[in-house]
């Protein structure tokens, strides 16, 4: 068999498609983001970008740099080690503090990003609890996907935050299996909110334990931003939250927040966890920065919820057609792979505006979208470019409008 | 079902057993490292750490750490979105061609750690290609196993490092069935190395791609760091050299490098590479300084190997028993968990010596070890400190000495 071949074959089917990924190369500006520098070929040029999970701009936040830069200096760049052989510093164990308390809970406990921290905890839970059969929502995140497979359990899969679905496969399942419920709250795609209180009913009436992925909703929900399920006043009845650091946190690394016994559970039983490197202290150091400011200031929340009601007003003004949902994603929806794919390339070619275009895999096929994340950081000039650079090409690619549109 | 109670079950049994782990807080000292400070309860104390992963000590190069503050200045903390959706930035694919160049290979790919390499691309390597059967060696690391077992590709175990047994196994494979290679260099508890150039051999006799974990090599082996395969001169003949930018590269992160196809078959296949935030820009920055700088420099190299040297010869000269292997690594075996964590304990409190129990999962039970890493930064005060600290306590403990011990 001729692997070359086999992968360039496929690689072609992708490019058929419209499904082919080529990244933009950036070099996001500090002090001036949502502005960064795009590489194309030997060329350089300014771009605003509207599609970062840098959500409030916390990644150039002068608390977050000065952590990082000191750690830097007293500590130097990697851990080391695993946390078990001599990689974990003085910075880990205060920031795994910083989150067990953001979420209310006994203990919390650092992976070295979001994704691993649901794979490596669902993974661990469902394998390590025998007989236990796992709930997933139908939406739930690749990683989330990936550790309940990883595990081996038997799975159950709900339909999309519908809790009559959820509720007869509870009470099909035997009354006495361990029953563990995954879902998240903020769905990061369609921007829509789990409704978590009713599923922690449902979990309390069959005995099941919950797992709630926080990761669209820590630090820009709740009065510190603990999340949805800080916001609503529930986080007590969840027995897992994870979350990441790496996008309102703006740093990178994931985690679990749950009981001592919980967390110790699969510290002590997770490769995931076990078995890599630990994050660089000045990672920790910058995530437990970030954490921290955004516990005591409601600032960047309030100037983003802000700014997505300005953006959101402003399509509905000129008929661009976007997902109503309750949270701060905006997905304006083109509904094929090459269109959105083409208006992504003129809005960045043209416009200096870099809106990723989000096609298959990330959503299923016909969904295709322009998904764009409002922040505190762009300023309402920012605002007026997108809108009408998207007026501009709307009529330029015949793309349908809403009825309500004023053309 | 009481989970909490299950939870503290399983973890009271790991305790009984002697596995139950407990991880040591420290703080590196930059600048003075393998010293850095210990916190236990309220009090802290300065240690010598000689179970760092951070072979050469490029975790606190002046190179490493003017890259890191200087992306940090320009480009903010986080990388802010995943790859493909505005998390590429320039500091990565300048990495990339560093990577590329280092294992003279057309491309590289980097992963958020080495685990998430091996998950990532033996998961997808194995699973996309259709009948592939993996040939993995029975003692590869678990972040390759978990990938291979992610895959739900047709496993062959072979018996370490054994090339008639790996010969007999893909013999016994349908001739025309694709097939992969699985393997480390240095395998990283016991030192061991394998036997490349002959599986390279059979691997072209039986038509089957190689898959080369070098983790425990990239940037101590090879004129350039290139690892194992660049010192062999065998390069060319690995159809995909895995490594982490964590350890003798002093940061954090893991890659491959390998063919264009392959590269850009797992960048658009993997879902650990493509749902996941991207690693920070200053991690990228930090990890190509050490990379570029090893590279160049072979005085690390030179002085790491002086060291192992000397240690071994001054643990020889005392009886203290040791694996021998090529390698820089010195297991000392102690073959009992409970025995092994109260010598490291001594070590610490009464020695300021930290070097961590190696105790199941990580290694079989019965083979439990003190496994130390000398490293350029290490002092040959620190190998006197260390040499008469393991004299005392082996007699204390009256532990077994080898028959040429001089008592
Ligand atoms: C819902 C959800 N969970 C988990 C993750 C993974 O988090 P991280 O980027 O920190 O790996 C993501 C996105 O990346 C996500 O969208
Ligand atoms: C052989 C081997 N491969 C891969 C890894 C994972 O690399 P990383 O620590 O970068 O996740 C390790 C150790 O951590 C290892 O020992």
């Amino acid at each position: 068999m001729s692997y070359e071949a086999y992968f360039q074959e496929r690689l072609a089917r992708l490019k058929d498609e419209g499904n082919y990924r080529v990244f933009t190369d950036l070099m996001r500006q500090r002090g001036a983001f949502p502005k960064a520098t795009r590489f194309k070929e030997s060329e350089t040029g300014d771009v605003t970008v509207w599609c970062s999970n840098d959500y409030l701009g916390m990644g150039q936040h002068p608390a977050v740099l000065a952590a990082m830069h000191d750690a830097l200096d007293t500590c130097g760049a990697g851990a080391g080690g695993t946390r078990n052989i001599s990689g974990t510093t003085h910075h880990h164990v205060l920031l795994e503090q910083e989150l067990a308390d953001l979420h209310g809970k006994e203990a919390a406990l650092l992976f070295t990003s979001g994704y691993v921290s649901n794979w490596a905890a669902l993974g661990t839970l469902a394998s390590e609890i025998p007989g236990c059969i796992v709930f997933s929502d139908s939406l739930n995140h690749a990683s989330m996907i990936e550790g309940i497979r990883h595990s081996r359990a038997q799975k159950v899969i709900w339909k999309h935050n519908d809790l009559a679905d959820l509720e007869m496969k509870l009470a099909a399942a035997p009354a006495d299996a361990p029953k563990l419920i995954a879902f998240e709250s903020v769905y990061s795609m369609d921007g829509d909110i789990a409704p978590i209180a009713e599923i922690c009913d449902l979990a309390d009436r069959y005995g099941a334990m919950t797992y709630l992925d926080e990761v669209h909703a820590v630090g820009m929900y709740g009065p510190r931003g603990g999340g949805i399920a800080e916001q609503e006043g529930l986080m007590h009845r969840l027995t897992v939250i994870e979350g990441t650091l790496g996008k309102a946190f703006g740093v990178v690394g994931g985690y679990i927040a749950a009981s001592a016994a919980l967390c110790d559970f699969v510290r002590s039983f997770a490769s995931g966890f076990i078995f890599t490197t630990a994050l660089p202290p000045a990672v920790a150091a910058g995530a437990a920065a970030s954490v921290r400011h955004l516990k005591a200031s409601a600032s960047e929340r309030r100037l983003q919820h802000q700014r997505v009601a300005e953006l959101r007003a402003r399509l509905d003004e000129i008929g661009i057609p976007h997902i109503k949902n309750p949270s701060h994603i905006i997905p304006v929806m083109v509904g094929d792979p090459v269109k959105c794919k083409y208006i992504s390339d003129l809005l960045l070619d043209r416009f200096g505006i870099y809106i990723q275009p989000i096609n298959y895999p990330t959503v299923p096929k016909g969904t295709e979208r322009l998904r764009i994340t409002p922040s505190p950081v762009h300023s309402a000039e920012d605002i007026d470019r997108l809108v009408s650079a998207l007026a501009e090409l709307w009529s330029a690619c015949q793309l349908a409008r809403r009825p309500m549109a004023a053309q």
